[in-house]
């Protein structure tokens, strides 16, 4: 008799070394390692993670703008490209482990803009990058940060572990981007936040809805940081209220948490994950199955990627001249020159 | 200087007079105009509430077959016709109130099957029927009771309090469909529940989270009935389980709840709602404006309702496919033949 | 409480006075008045009761062609106009007795063509005519004798006593016939047939079938007649089998018998019809409700009446539709860009 | 001189190894060479045979309700995924014993949903999967455990021995769904069913009707299972009426069967079946031929499956990819994909 | 022998009523006479002029945030919503005055979300509205208070006085925006600014170059204001850095001034616009003739608006109503032909 | 920490030996070495250096025209192939001084026609010929002397000291033709230009505004000749306004000048770029990142060179345009045309 299967999912809840992309790469590395012989198969790290997230203000009132394109740029260099040297060796650590890693960072563009992007990275336990996400809506003046994402990388991952794929803070509680994932068959979520005071209701609530409402498994990984770990050189360390107090867990797919949520301290949680759970769950409210209506409502998702050129394709070319069986069109259905 | 308005609005957890149309009707007006004395410009009642949600199990095992059907017929011939008299009285009540009324019930078809609906009536203070929605997918072995509704009846009503519409028991986790209501403008959501033992969860979860998530008011309006209440001669009482504690109450855009959950007694909740705390949570997260990705994910609905019938049009019939500006018509616009 | 309503039906059994018109007519009325008397509210007569069911061989072998034209001439001028005195009549008998009655006749076309048709008449217990049917496929060499009819008068009457339609012999085996006026919400049915020895086992299991497949009752009328009330006069006696045995009676919705079939005898059969049967079947199996798929398979109906002329439109509009090539145009030319 | 081909039909009564999907699709196997052994061409099994028909109740009251969720899961675990090695093994024996199999089976969606459907596999000779069809409407309690099928997989197969397809359990009475495959041209028809005891007037008349109406052999596959076959470990056994007798056979185009109905015992029935007796019955009642009426009534089907994600092509992008005629343009003139 | 038109072009640098629609309105209506007085045929005002720029921080640093919130809501009830009657004054006056009028305003959207726009409002000299346009990008941590327009609004509007249009703050250097305008046929450009201190360079470089690089008029109109005139109710008064001294004039098509810029106090600024120098410019470099390669280079424009929903049109209903090269089919081959 | 490049750049404004190739280019070698030793890491030379930017007047009046013709015969003649011992001479240097190169030229085509092209070369500081660009709109008059480029060569060339492009004279004003290069990533733009008076204007606003509008660096160089460096054997001299005051220099990413501009002398000059400039203006307004909108407004840009002559394939060949399964190919995977 068959059995679905389960496994040890893990919630990184951890401070990065401040502003400093290759020393948090490094103690990333390190905890992928810690958890993968602590025995789990998966961990996800909070959202924004390399180099660190910008808590700070990041649009300061004139006349302290200035501040704040400074601290844009410092930003912007210890910004992670992927790929990089950086991605490699966080795939390198996941290799070691032979855990799946979900990691959270600021992506910066390779090449064309000084954009940055809010970007979750997905890493095989074979090493390999399995893909990316970047956050679709930055929140409030996080816009002041970050570009928007696509959706060319609304992507569920499909592995030993189950489906996996993940949000971004805010993210979570776009309805339509939520069930992009869910009806790809998503199992397993990572939902990733950088934890500030304020937000603990919004974790706590949207992070048990959205396992309620799909079925899922949750996997909540928010930030971590104390004032005493920033340098006292950051130009904006006394203009920011360092209320980070974490809050990351695991929620099974009925709306209740396996573990956590984890406040005050850093911790990797770690929780035992049935997906038979999931089933039954699914038995009465299957959102993506018998429980929904694809004949009255169904989701219009845009795949491809948005891109500031594209080819022009010469009206000339001969194939303009002939319709989809091949037949020659006459000369007054041809499109005019200009 | 202008102001968005502020009203009071009303969860009510009552009990039906047990499967008898003409008396919970009756109850019904009664509770109306209670609402209406005591400042009530909205009044919710519980899902299903005429003549009497089906607590009782739907599909007994063989050979215990046959009771079910009996029941079956017995809910039929007390269910709401729409329009029928019981609908003009709840009508008059309301008007006599002056105030918005939803209200479930079990809906029989006119005219054609025998097919139930699960169906929640809303009611302008004028006493003219807004609308009425019927739940697009029963739970789980109320699929043995009601048929499901389509898309024609997803839509929200703009009233003087803001614009109303509402959704039933599991349909609220319902992610598209939940989109649907919102991307119409919902301001004040209806989510009505039978009430059972184990849904306490669900319920409270589910409410407030489509508050967050959508930004709304969510007024919770659960069932409320006890044993003695069921007279002795209903075939199925020893069968059920009459665990239905109600759980009603009313919850703000930021997910929070401003009156209730309340349990365990009839009542009427009220509380004070302010639209303007609906932009203030919209500042920071508007899902269905700026925080909405409407170039990438969207919702494709279909409106048109579903008929066993459609109109055969010979040739020569062919413009009136097309309305004056060449727009292909849906079936239910186009004017009949004879 | 309410409760849905019972009847007595009958299905009569009867012969005609043979190839009379007039006399069959009065003997229709004095049946539909015993009827009754006897309490019943619904009296259903056989296939083309008047003025006889043409049971000779229609088509005969040349030489003896001849024959069987004459027979047809004979036919046409015993054949029922529609309106007409003796419709007059039989309405009149309706109304003295209170009852509905459908009856079945060869009708003949006014004023156009010599063409007959195989017609169930539908009177009201008010004495008016509800409407008719014209069988819509005159089965085997019956169509040497009638036309066919067309769309316009698959109805379904809403009566005091329910929905009536009826079909005629074979047209009872027509898939998306039936689903016509089971679309239309028929709840008691008029199968008609002219009785025939070959015939038992469609009579029995296309009746017993209609009532199961569409949850309602299936009054069966089948002719009667026996050789010695054919006068001897009538060219073609011998040339006929007259194996008329009859086989009428009354099916419930679960495709069981309550009353006949009843073979061999002339006889008015009677059952009580209780509506609630209807409903306890379709609650398991609502073949137009619940059971129903249309946003899958739908019925595509014309219901305009067939004519020999029709007005023509000149071109102008037509061109519009058009292109120069004379192909019709996309939907997406015709549409106003903006 | 041609002639319509002949063919033995076998319809395969037997019982499942309880719950255990390997262990009964070898079963299935075994039956199948038996049949070919014995000449037959064709076999057909019963309704959602592997791994076994849920007969036990699926929505027991509250509060066993966690025994059915349970026991949910247990037959999602054992269900079959289409394709699968165990299809494989299943299209193995079919082309070692050289005929088609119709095989009923609960079928789970991959990689989406948790939702089971309830699936008849169709399997040719040559070892290829046909097709398979998933039940349209689950009926009454049933829909607590399988989910509703599209109209992408009505389809008729032709084979060798004629065109084939099949229904399952009610949906044999869903009147426009019969027709469906009736005007695709099926020939032979597998009715198969769950067999349950109250369950006789229905598989009987049904058959022979849709034989009758359809002018096609159907042949008809139930369950059977008797108590001591279910391990007494399975939790809702004593819950459980096993009147489980079977009532399997073969009926003729006229309606009468030409083997069976067999009960009460495990058992292939074949039977002789000769194409040219479909011919002789729709010399007078060709339902999809000159006894159809398609001027007054036809079928609307929709084939295209749902899909809970549909692809977002912009109107703007659509422009470009047709020329001003608004024909779709070759598509080497549109922008690259990606 | 014909001449080019020339007209009179007013620049209107005013301060509104702090925060109040219907007075800035009615400043607004006063102004435009004023103008209108003094020979103007146009009149362009600054950005956001109604009710108030917001020159406040709009994302204060937490502990903060909840003042930012409460503003956000005091900006929303006080802005404008289009089609309203404050737009109809505005009109009003404009056609009293005899001038087309462009106006800068905070938007709200009606009925669905609580999402403002950045909106010109574009007015005829007759008095109708001709158009609006919302900001496509608002810059840095406007962000935190508009949302985003769309394509479908990039527009250019003929009148007896050129070809006008307009874009706002930055996005008069998103380089492919402007030439979707100067595409168009644009003439006379409104490059509206809120003005701030640090912009200085921004609104001189940018709107010089707009008219040299696309040979065009370009009206400068930057918004004033002064912190008397900011009530000390205002919450955020004392938080913000009032340095808004204007900057508004008339450049011609060679980039040089015809007018202005003018600080530092609130004026009306004239000048004469002679479209005859467009020509003359246009002479040896015309952007959008023949100085440009549209055999290179060209705008992919996105015309089409965003919406939350679209209709969900059943591909098997379409492909029934046209042919396979996407041709409406006459309606008799749509029917299945047998 | 990581820190973006800073490197000195240089903008040469020299004058060419008159009309002599060879002495030209061994002049600008001189110079290239020159700029080395001072630091520079780029040097950037006027348009059309070599031999000598055509300041004459091209199109004679009538009798006049011989001289024309001649002078533009003596202009082919002095003209530079690509590739050309010259060329060589010019990657000679650079990779001695160890730095990159942009250098205007007269280029004549080889092999086919007289045409000639007003082109900027790009040289790697390792002496390899990085890439040239072809005017794609020659100026007014200069219509007489050169052809137009197409967009093959619209490249960016990323380089140790950032990306590298450039435009020659107006086509620094052509909208789209700026957007390709920015969309491509430039970060160092080569604004060159022949230097006339009336251009003043031209070339302040136009650099300032691209580097202000684009967030790069612009170096600007400008021609530079006084009238006694013509030999009064030239036949035009005389006809000639030798008005040449050069004007280079080197603007920042906000659009104000680090070094320049410079007139009325020879001079390098020299300026210290920091890309991280780039970066702070970026965050605020990144025309090709966050304040660009892909989704509304793209650039369609033809790459693919003309060609006199391509390959006729006759229509058998249609498969060479797809893949195997039919798709189109995106261009870049097809045999190239030449």
């Amino acid at each position: 008799m068959e059995r679905l299967p389960k496994f040890t999912a893990a919630a990184v809840q951890a401070a990065p070394i401040f502003l400093d992309r290759k020393a948090t790469v490094e103690k990333a590395c390190h905890l992928i390692k810690e958890a993968g012989k602590n025995g789990a198969a998966l961990a996800v790290f909070p959202e924004a993670y390399i180099p660190t997230f910008p808590y700070w203000p990041r649009a300061l009132p004139h006349p302290d703008r200035e501040l704040s394109l400074d601290v844009y740029a410092q930003l912007y260099e210890e910004a992670v490209e992927i790929p990089s040297p950086e991605v490699d060796q966080l795939c390198a650590a996941a290799k070691e482990a032979g855990i799946y890693v979900i990691v959270g960072m600021t992506e910066r563009e390779i090449g064309v803009s000084a954009t940055m992007f809010n970007t979750l990275l997905f890493i095989h336990k074979s090493g390999e990058v399995l893909g990316k996400h970047r956050k679709l809506v930055p929140t409030f003046e996080e816009r002041c940060i970050w570009g928007q994402g696509d959706g060319s990388d609304l992507r569920v991952y499909p592995t030993e572990v189950g489906k996996l794929s993940g949000l971004i803070c805010g993210n979570n509680l776009m309805t339509l981007v939520k069930y992009a994932l869910l009806a790809k068959g998503e199992q397993i979520h990572a939902a990733v936040w950088p934890s500030l005071g304020r937000m603990k209701n919004y974790v706590d609530l949207c992070s048990r809805n959205y396992a309620l409402e799909g079925q899922v498994f949750v996997i909540v990984s928010s930030g971590y940081i104390t004032e005493d770990m920033v340098p006292d050189t950051f130009s904006l360390k006394k203009k920011t209220h360092w209320d980070v107090a974490g809050g990351s867990g695991i929620v099974g797919p009925n709306g209740e948490y396996v573990a956590g949520l984890v406040y005050d301290r850093k911790e990797i949680i770690y929780a035992d994950i049935d997906l038979r759970d999931i089933v039954k769950n699914k038995a009465i409210h299957d959102v993506v199955g018998h429980y929904a209506r694809p004949d009255v409502v169904s989701l219009l998702l845009r795949e491809e990627p948005y891109s500031l050129i594209q080819e022009m394709k010469p009206k000339g070319k001969k194939e303009l001249l002939e319709d989809s069986n091949g037949r020659s069109l006459p000369f007054n259905n041809r499109a005019p020159n200009r």
